[in-house]
């Protein structure tokens, strides 16, 4: 099979993470697939952020997943627990934060692997990363290898010799190397979306831990940050 | 802790298995919390089923998450394909039948992890068989393993050195010693579905794969099956 007829399915959030990991899926000669989970988020930009992305980066199919993980609880991001505020990076709490989602990972990869399965693909891209959340433990190198073991013997496609394969191209890379890898591949920041408290206004709050490591990033890397703050 | 605190979580489907896997946890001396997955089944028969055996089996919780892999598809009981009738079971098709729904045990047990984490529980039970359904890849002992080691790595239960235990009590048994195990713990079959193609009057057809396997371990065990068919 050539390598320009293969297809991937991508795990698109509408961040800037997915959206880069979209990017280099597409450099690689993918035929790009987007699965985006609707997991109870508190507020529709996320979603909006994932429509915007997927329009911009010539995707062949779009499929929004709603899973209500409010349901089951268990997190700031789900639940109605306050997300925590900090002045900077080096002020975010040690350890798993609440906004650590129950299984989260391990849900959008099965079904991504789900996907994979339904379009005979066997390529997963997901936007993970080690090193700025390295408090999520399904952010982890070591995660990932056991879902890409897993996967090979939960299918069908795995039964029959087919291997999956799960990229997490970011896993070991800072935020501002993920910007510019980004940037060198055409990636629009501004349609990409982070805050974990947007205010009704849709701006970002400047201060979730999402939007502490996403300034930290664009000031790392010595370039603008296109989406607008309150602080 | 005591094992009469111990909570766990049982993916509840209605059919005859899961009935029997909440029995078993029950008799274990778990607090059992159902989940019942909604994955765009075609009726809403297996939903009932599942509400009725919740109800008389005494359960803490019963969370219903739909998930509807219709938008993904690939699979008989998910798209617009026909559901194969037998004769027997003997006319069973080998291999992996079509009405395998991609990744469908891995989608559950990562919904299950998900509740089982924000309810603080540590155990799982499902009720997969790789007797009977032995063309299911995710029916089979090393999927189940495979997934236990997964929910180690993928959880802050995990990272904090909690080991989960994935209770597959029924993987090795054929479906009348499920039935038998079932009798003994005083289930009540008559509130349990398996048919994958029920009639508009919701009786079972009597010749999908699921019905041929129901009422061959029926015949075996010696018992009345309490369910009505068609044929």
């Amino acid at each position: 099979m050539s390598k320009a007829s293969r297809k991937a399915v991508i795990l698109l959030s509408g961040g800037l993470d997915s959206a880069t990991v979209a990017a280099i899926a597409r450099d690689d000669g993918f035929e790009l697939y987007a699965l985006t989970v609707a997991y109870g988020q508190r507020h529709q930009l996320e979603l909006d952020a994932a429509a915007r992305v997927a329009e911009t980066m010539g995707i062949a199919r779009h499929v929004v997943q709603p899973v209500d993980l409010r349901a089951i609880g268990g997190s700031a991001l789900t639940a109605d627990i306050d997300v925590p505020k900090s002045a900077n990076v080096a002020s975010i709490s040690e350890g798993i934060p609440i906004t650590y989602v129950p299984a989260r990972n391990t849900i959008f990869l099965s079904l991504a692997l789900a996907f994979a399965e339904a379009i005979d693909s066997t390529d997963i891209f997901i936007g993970v990363n080690a090193v700025d959340y390295s408090g999520y433990p399904d952010c982890r190198p070591a995660f990932i290898s056991a879902f890409e073991r897993l996967a090979n013997l939960a299918t069908k496609a795995g039964a029959e010799g087919n291997s999956f394969t799960i990229h997490s191209p970011l896993i070991e890379r800072s935020k501002s190397e993920i910007i510019q890898i980004g940037l060198r591949l055409g990636v629009d920041y501004g349609l990409t979306h982070s805050c974990y408290d947007p205010t009704p206004e849709r701006l970002a709050c400047g201060r979730c831990d999402s939007c502490l490591l996403r300034k930290k990033g664009f000031a790392d890397a010595g370039v603008v940050d296109p989406v607008g703050y309150v602080t």
